[in-house]
């Protein structure tokens, strides 16, 4: 039995007990771990700053380092983060359908956690306060395959829940953290199918792909966001302007930011001057195709792989369609099914859009940008799934449990 | 493009047209169908013959043979199964919450379509008709990999309802059949993560695994099904023989059917001898554990590997166990998370066992064989998964929808 078969049958152990631990002391727990992370502030960013002038030695690009690094006010943020996920409901015990059935028997389907849940992230330490508390929330145990880059940080938070478990007679293997970045040892961890119930990668699409390829385990598939606007001819321009900049460039790194606009041909020569002038002053470079540089030639020239792609960036795509049937057509070829957005003010149009597109969000009037389990009203998000099995979409404490029948006869035969 | 891509494309597309296919058109064409199966009741029987008599010169084993077998009331069954399905209600479109979050967005969860779903499985011509019912009614295109014994049959099924869908105007690719056993083929199939969304491979464990291992795409899992029933020391002795008789001998190849029975020890020197005539005369060789054979000599030994063994026959095992305690322990060791059973007249310990079993169906005071998609009330069933991932237990219409989020806003920008 290798090292990390060890821990994951301890974890299964552990989401045995964690599974019928009721709400009131799991809220407890997570109350005394916020405490806990805000008393020990001190020693936690003294462990972020090892971790810093590590990656700084080893040249850790700067995005990387600021996703490493922890202030006080980033520490007492995941203290709170905490506390939200103690007043969140708890899902576990919930009877979502109830009914009799004609032999007699009664029949319920019942919220019951999933288990053991593996979370591999790379480079936030934050992750190891966050995943720990909605896993334990929603009674799974948690792996957590951390980035090597935050394990000062990750190891320090990770003892800290072990503390506080113990001090509440829970079994410490709620939750196991593993800091390397070793991709043998995670093959090995994919092929423990038998102990762990679920994997949810958070990282580049290369390491996704890598979990995906290697995997044994259910996996939850998130490898990006190609979100689009599109403008209706019916739409409200003015407010368009708005919605589409804002869109891009609230956030531009993140995975429900829009990465193109498709323009409705029947407007483009009013609208496309007004959108092209405000993204520039919003400092996007805009990449038009033909037609919309015929209206606005001062555009970028869109190349062919600039649509479909993810820019991560203050640049975005622009196309004209014909209408909605258009629109429709270029998002099933290059979206990649996390959000698609129409603005429109007409309810036929809005409903094509709807029934044609495939996406975890479809949102008419608002920005792609609300794709998100906060702004959706889940209350937490452990990941987004771009997949359609299990979760589509931001993933809350609900989407950590599965669903099992219970039945109550009275000696009923078949 | 290899010809299975091209397949997968055309099937892709046809998903589309079937997720905004009207409910009342769906059940138009699943009326048809059955109609047009009962009218080639002829030809469907003449295939058979055809594909019976090449099974037998390649000496097809008997229980193959027989799930390969139609007969004129057989035949009759599966078009009174359609015309249950196109009764059923329709999953999609069902809107399973609604809410307004702070931000002012509408947001719902809807129900919508999986997309490409392909069905792996072995003799039963029976399935290709039925499956096809399934996914078409749920919005579903489906890509049928059956056995090659069963290649005529269900080559005469197949066509059958393309010609059907073609008379209502819809694609013909909602429905792929593919007959072949060639495993290389297949494992190509497996790799089309962009085109088809769900496998749900039903035969052997072998192929099961041999799915499990080679799929990118998600796949529902149901490896064998190991129940128990644990007979508590307040259960109704009288009617806990009649249960556990049957509960073995009503289908014993089936998965739901019990395979090993756990006797309180406070009980056993009273019930242990009645179950075992009771089990000998029904013609179930039983295999006790030391405990059991103490008091019935007459029992054969069980050996260390009958204990979480599939038998799907007549034989079960029988072990004296400490309380509902060494119930949920032996159960957790050698269970399959397919089907538990308690029969016991005290709410605490069913409570108890419910509390520490894992199992996709937890039964008190019936038998494990209820745990069916009809039985438990879903109106169908395509498959029991032991997974926890999307669907746990019978999989119904609903669990081959998934649910997306559809936001209504008023040029919300964040």
């Amino acid at each position: 039995m290798s090292g990390f078969t060890a821990e994951a049958t301890a974890a299964r152990e552990a989401s045995r007990v964690l599974a019928a631990t009721p709400t009131e002391t799991k809220n407890c727990v997570l109350r005394a771990f916020a405490d806990q992370i805000v008393a020990s502030s001190d020693a936690i960013l003294a462990a972020n700053k090892v971790d810093m002038e590590r990656a700084r030695a080893k040249g850790l690009a700067a995005p990387k380092l600021k996703r490493l690094e922890l202030s006080a006010s980033s520490v007492a943020q995941l203290a709170s983060g905490l506390r939200q996920v103690a007043e969140l409901p708890d899902p576990v015990g919930t009877v979502t359908s109830e009914k009799r059935v004609p032999s007699g028997l009664r029949v319920r389907r019942v919220r019951v956690p999933l288990g053991v849940i593996c979370m591999i992230y790379e480079a936030r330490p934050g992750v190891t306060a966050d995943a720990f508390a909605l896993c334990f929330k929603s009674g799974n145990s948690c792996l957590l395959k951390g980035g090597r880059e935050a394990g000062e940080t990750s190891g320090v938070i990770a003892a800290l829940a072990r503390r506080i478990l113990c001090e509440h007679g829970l079994p410490q293997h709620a939750i196991t953290l593993v800091t390397s970045s070793d991709r043998e040892e995670l093959k090995g961890i994919l092929k423990l199918d038998t102990l762990i119930d679920l994997v949810i990668p958070r990282g580049g699409e290369e390491l996704i792909r890598f979990v995906a390829e290697h995997s044994r385990i259910p996996t939850i598939q998130h490898f990006k966001g190609v979100c689009h606007v599109f403008v209706d001819r019916t739409a409200d321009l003015e407010r368009a302007i708005s919605v589409c900049v804002t869109a891009k460039t609230s956030a531009p790194a993140t995975c429900n930011a829009a990465e193109c606009f498709l323009i409705d041909h029947a407007i483009a020569d009013q609208f496309l001057p007004q959108l092209a002038k405000a993204l520039a002053d919003a400092g996007v470079e805009a990449r038009g195709d033909e037609a919309s540089r015929r209206i606005v030639p001062s555009l970028s020239i869109a190349g062919s792989d600039d649509f479909g792609r993810e820019f991560l960036d203050l640049i975005a795509a622009i196309r004209v369609v014909d209408g909605v049937r258009g629109a429709i057509e270029h998002i099933n070829r290059y979206g990649s099914r996390h959000t698609e957005s129409i603005l429109s003010r007409d309810p036929a149009t809005i409903a094509a859009f709807r029934s044609g597109v495939d996406a975890s969000c479809v949102v008419a009037n608002a920005s792609t940008r609300f794709n998100d389990g906060f702004q959706l009203g889940l209350g937490a998000e452990i990941g987004i799934s771009t997949t359609k099995l299990h979760a589509y979409g931001p993933m809350g404490l609900e989407e950590l449990t599965t669903q099992r029948f219970e039945v109550d006869g009275d000696y009923q035969t078949r």
